[in-house]
């Protein structure tokens, strides 16, 4: 049997048209997803609870001619896992208690596996769910992005808290770095292991750091997390989506070992094709206010894109999560207009 | 009389040491500030009051060695000189009654510079009041950056309300942005003419845009403010400071026609070393964290910036304002070792 058509892309194949997942794809925007979602109780029970989450990680490609599922889950459940307190509030986005240096020595990643194992379930029945051209897409976050809210205690648009703990305590914050790299390749391995096709490292906050902490806090430990799950599942394919990482683009393409970039929307199309290795896969990258607006500019646009990324191979998505008020039939016309050509 | 260093770097010339300024120098990190803000009402009576503002303009350069004064203002005083009103509440930031695009048309671009006349008495005074060798900078938001405090009534993470409104409704997006660069040259002009000797652009919110939105709203303002500026006051040193430009920097950098320059502190020194013209003066770019942590890391990447710019004209600043509760003295270790060296 030939690949799936978004692993055949992950290994370097080039198709006539661009295979296509949309991030965030099960949420919000779907009113069979808030059906769910209503009934679940809190939002981490919706994830952890393996019949709901399977049920809205397929829900998108029902409607949609998705070449991808992407596991229902969220980048926080390592923290959760860890022992940190996770709650998500309606409105706010999630909440923790801020770890400090002295809590940090009394986090769990011994059980991090074994608390997730409803996740892990979610992946193994979502494997025997899928059809068999659909590829089945886990994740986790990179360690700097998990660790901003670990240390902010929920999201900001500056990452304040987090960077001054990374310049102020040293040695605390490696060591949460470091027990967030060995939690994610424990937890990325599992996850192959119970069937996912490939996994994407979301560092969705790349954007605030100089080149030193670039280094440092996103290269360095994705890096090592690469590394860490082909030593267990050798030739794992492997995206990294650093948002925001902008000039530090290709030295996270070249250093990390990644099979793919993701690339957000702020990426210049021009940019990453000529400064990214030739060969390399790319995914990306529509605006997804764009697929809000709708109209001629969603289909300019959507032409730009995979005109741009014509002599490489290219998985189309959206270059950061699709928004709750995008018209589904906005969505309808993207995917028939990557497919269709 | 050989040029002030800040103007001589940006007329091209390598100094031994780079001058340097502070963005946000006058601000509530200095008590001297705290006490004035204090007996103003409202922060833009402070913007509008000379005696208030040229007081707080000069507090930083009584303290520190600093190579130029700013202009005491705010961003927000366009769109508040156009009829659209602003206040600014403790803790939240700036708020307007947002506009529509019915409401454009009543804005009132004719009354902008008689509007913001204390505004160019305070650079009047100014001008007087500081020594020879110091450069009195001027300064507007650039169009997009204001239009997303317009539109959205509030500063927001990722300016969605503006980038769907310029989506949505691009005939009125336009009629805007045409209104804030006429508004912007007719008032960067008179700062010129009030004393100023450079005025920077501050493109704040330049990172959440794709390139084709980045070429319409952030470099063709950008161009032809920089235009209409230099055809009344011919040769009137120009930075231009696109937050975020990231991958449209160099684009930037190439087509606006600014003299110099501004970075970001997320900007990679070796990519802005090697993707911007090799004599293009550039202007940063200190994390403001790291001024807040002090200590042998800051020295370091001081350093580092000053190593990594030592071939081309570099004026040493801050990639983003100065932080509340940066320490005074972590200021002075800062100033003192970039002049030293």
């Amino acid at each position: 049997m030939s690949l799936k058509p978004l692993l055949a892309t992950l290994r370097g194949e080039k198709l006539a048209r661009p295979p296509i997942w949309i991030m965030r794809q099960a949420g919000r925007y779907l009113p069979e997803y808030r059906e769910v979602r209503a009934k679940a109780g809190t939002f981490l029970d919706l994830c952890y609870t393996p019949d709901l989450a399977v049920e809205v990680t397929l829900q998108p490609l029902r409607r949609f001619d998705l070449d991808a599922a992407i596991l229902f889950s969220d980048i926080l459940v390592i923290p959760d896992a860890l022992g940190q307190k996770v709650r998500f509030e309606v409105g706010e986005g999630p909440l923790l208690e801020p770890v400090t240096a002295a809590s940090i020595a009394a986090l769990q990643p011994e059980r991090v596996v074994e608390r997730l194992a409803p996740v892990l379930e979610t992946v193994k029945r979502l494997r025997a769910a899928l059809a068999p051209d659909k590829t089945l897409i886990g994740f986790c976050g990179s360690p700097w992005t998990v660790a901003t809210y670990m240390i902010g205690g929920r999201g900001s648009p500056d990452q304040a808290a987090a960077r001054l703990f990374a310049l102020r305590e040293p040695q605390a914050f490696a060591a949460l770095m470091e027990m967030l790299v060995a939690s994610s390749v424990d937890y990325l391995v599992a996850q192959l292991q119970a069937g996912a096709d490939v996994v994407q490292l979301f560092e969705s906050w790349a954007l605030n750091l100089d080149d030193e902490n670039f280094a440092s806090h996103v290269i360095e430990p994705n890096r090592r997390i690469v590394e860490g799950v082909r030593q267990k599942v050798p030739g794992a394919p492997i995206i990294g989506f650093p948002r925001g990482a902008a000039g530090n683009l290709a030295r996270y393409a070249a250093q990390t070992g990644v099979d793919a970039l993701g690339l957000d929307y702020a990426t210049p199309l021009e940019f990453a094709r000529t400064h990214l290795p030739a060969a390399l896969p790319v995914q990306g990258n529509l605006d997804p206010l764009r697929l809000v607006a709708g109209g001629d500019q969603l289909d300019r646009r959507v032409d730009a894109i995979i005109a741009a990324f014509a002599d490489r191979p290219h998985i189309f998505n959206l270059g950061h999560g699709i928004v709750p008020d995008t018209p589904i039939a906005h969505v309808e016309r993207l995917v028939n207009r990557v497919k269709a050509g």
